[in-house]
């Protein structure tokens, strides 16, 4: 290993350090003694609640309904879709003895549900009139990882996993290509982290999909992070489990299908993608609290006042619907408290002491910008829904210019290989499609994140990279998590 | 068997014939593959979704937070609480093998998360600033059943378990009863069923907890389903894990638990408290659909003009925030129409048609008490509104009647035996306290449901009905799901 890389070396490892710390530290999570497995902490957890409840509207909105499936599934099952059980099989946790008794057949903790879900599909799909079938489920899914890391891999995660069934290839292609915009929204204009859409190369595709969009997103490590996926299954499910529907023209067929997901990987996603030195750093429309209010006195007699001035002042914020809160603790100095929300990434913290008070103003700090100023007590509470506006801006402001910055065109291995090394980031590449120019980007540690949808993106710009043959499409390609 | 216990048996298997088949009809649940593990379906899952957000609305209103922990728990942690391993270990279902090696340590799928959740607390729980700790969890859980029965015995099921800690065995206490009066609050306003609230007998109480305090209900076929439960775990976990925390005067002390839940087995209890020979009844609070329109026409021309004044009346409808929708399926009539929505226990049914809106009304037929009238089309909103708190307010008095109707002292186990075989329902006895008395009642295939809080309630009326030695309390006993 030369100094460089040893430098690299380290360099990665803190950064990984400052993730797994600024995770710990925000009390967003907290590792278990099941490894892989870990204990979200009521602060990640209302993280998580404000993705949910906004995905799950967008869905709803899209006539998808939740339902609940059971979290076991019988080790035969996953081996009916051969793909699926090449893919999944090395992963399962399995379930051999219930009730104390040994099982006949061994139950797989769901690593994801399609085959549950198909098994049942069989029977309520008889029909086009039951088409499109639209559903969504909310839980876990287990897989036996290797490596772990809080929200970005674990053995056990949260997430939400759509499963619908249709009539026809272009009716399922539409699905998927509904969810990813779907998911594109949120993730921009919620989360205000940009992304690069495109489809999986046949090797980095789910295991049974014909297609797989994915969204994913650079992190300020320079490495690509899979955001999530919708996925066209064509009618390889369908066809697994025997689904057959009657279709209007008297047919008996088989249904087209997707299945799509994103999982609390993007709560890791928000600390890479913002975080500073400082902590976290949360866009105000998932933030669970928006604005910190931290009352400051010396004097007992001051301390009454301010906190009369504060009572209204949060009534008044409550009332325009932020989700404020005031840090009363008596046991700790502003100071400590200021660093404390800091940490956590609260987007604005309002001061708020004698001298404010008499001059019927707050001090307003933004955690982005780390800027304080003034401002009036009047007419506060739509000044400080602009405000967050302006951070939830220059979030994503912030997170495109970095994301533009390191995205650059390489026309050879040597010169993705010294940019992986010194700038990661999204590489343009011209790819010829083969596997063994997959497995050079594979040599390098990297892979191939996205292949562009739009035909301009794609129109190759000169030979395969890595072969020289004629290119079919220009790729995206990154190291990941 | 004589002729009258088969009769008996009968109809027992009837009615539980038609719980079954009204779960299946009405696309509440499914069953699966997977032996006890129901698919819970959109219809189903949105009678819990509502469940879900009114308990969880009450519980963070009372500061308790949502937070996850690990679906796994290490074998060796649930044997730390003598109790809780003695009363659990029969029903575990066991991961021994993991990314296709066998485990060096065998994992629990969580039969319910008291000590994982303490092994956290440990780290998490220092000073007495820590406390109270108030977490709450929605999730999923396994007990290895021997019986199943969809929502009421499942192998898995979902649920919210809280846990929570506390200084003193006073502010344990508090919290348990706390939750209780939620939960109590929440099945009697918004499932309209009426409760009987009191403690467990040491025999029924939680495996590891100090006091179990529960929250029965009567079904319609005279059988007591336990709605919820709350127990006071005295420093039992806090022990077992050895959590400490320093408290105000110096000291290093173990804190007091709780820990209560609900689950999805309130659905089940909607069927069987509301429930009759057309299908489920369900109270406007929380059924998906509060009103379903069915728009009537026999004549093309006719379908046009019906459609526009649904469409005017649906939107009025949706403005007063009432959960409405309009089935406007073409392959069936509406008289099929009617009998499916009454089969999944729409409270209120509009049937418009060209005489209606010649008249500019609409026809209302109320699921609880089947009659209909003609409602002036002016106004409408309103008087819906009120007619669904009739509706909710109907469906409450009866099922209360109904318990009143089925709650009976009596005065001997020979009384005891031949009522519970006639006529099931709540008994009030006077008992000693002691185990053989118990048993007595289990040998009827009853049990102690609950021992009353209030102290007029538990003053017994005579000797106990067992033994005839002095009794400690009236008790309500019943058999039971």
């Amino acid at each position: 290993m030369t100094a460089e890389e040893e430098e690299q070396t380290e360099d990665r490892e803190e950064r990984s350090d400052w993730y797994v710390r600024t995770v710990l530290d925000a009390e967003l999570a907290d590792y278990t003694p099941v490894r892989g497995c870990i204990a979200i902490r009521p602060y990640g957890y209302a993280i998580w609640e404000n993705i949910q409840g906004q995905v799950d509207r967008e869905l709803k909105a899209t006539g998808h309904k939740n339902a609940y499936f059971p979290v076991f599934i019988p080790m035969s099952f996953l081996a009916k879709e051969a793909q699926h059980v090449e893919g999944f099989a090395p992963e399962l946790a399995v379930v051999t003895h219930g009730g104390g008794q040994k099982l006949t057949e061994e139950l797989a903790v769901r690593p994801t549900s399609e085959t549950i879900i198909y098994d049942m599909y069989r029977k309520w799909i008889k029909s086009y009139r039951d088409l499109p079938m639209l559903i969504n489920q909310w839980g876990d899914a287990v897989r036996w990882e290797m490596r772990t890391r809080p929200f970005l891999r674990g053995m056990e995660f949260l997430w939400q996993e759509g499963h619908t069934a249709h009539a026809t290839f272009e009716e399922a292609d539409a699905e998927a290509r509904l969810i990813l915009d779907i998911y594109i929204k949120f993730i921009e204009q919620q989360l205000a982290i940009p992304v690069r859409v495109g489809r999986k190369s046949e090797r980095e595709k789910f295991a049974g999909a014909a297609i797989t969009y994915t969204v994913e997103s650079l992190m300020r490590d320079g490495r690509a992070l899979q955001m999530g996926t919708s996925h066209n299954l064509g009618q390889n499910f369908g066809k697994a489990f025997d689904v057959r529907f009657l279709d209007k023209d008297g047919e008996q067929k088989w249904p087209w299908s997707t299945s799509w997901a994103v999982s609390f990987r993007l709560i890791g996603a928000l600390v890479l993608v913002h975080g500073d030195e400082k902590g976290l750093i949360l866009p105000p429309r998932v933030a669970p609290v928006q604005i910190i209010i931290v009352p400051i006195w010396r004097k007992e007699e001051e301390r009454v006042r301010v906190e009369a001035f504060v009572g209204e002042i949060l009534a008044e914020l409550l009332r325009a619907g932020l989700r404020v809160e005031v840090d009363r603790r008596d046991t700790v100095t502003p100071g400590f408290k200021f660093n404390d929300w800091e940490l956590k990434g609260v987007p604005l913290r309002l001061e708020i002491g004698p001298r404010d008070m008499a001059a019927n103003q707050v001090t307003v700090a933004r955690r982005d910008t780390r800027e304080k100023s003034a401002v009036p007590a009047d007419g506060l509470a739509p000044h400080l829904v602009e405000r967050l506006e302006a951070v939830q801006t220059n979030l994503f402001q912030r997170a495109s210019d970095f994301t533009e910055r390191n995205t650059h065109e390489v026309s050879s291995m040597d010169e993705l290989a010294a940019e992986l090394e010194q700038h990661p980031g999204f590489f343009w590449v011209n790819w010829c499609g083969a596997d063994e120019c997959e497995d050079a980007f594979a040599a390098l540690k990297a892979s191939i994140r996205a292949i562009p949808l739009d035909d301009e993106r794609r129109q190759p710009s000169g030979p395969c990279v890595s072969c020289g043959r004629t290119a079919e499409s220009r790729v995206l390609v990154a190291k990941s998590y």
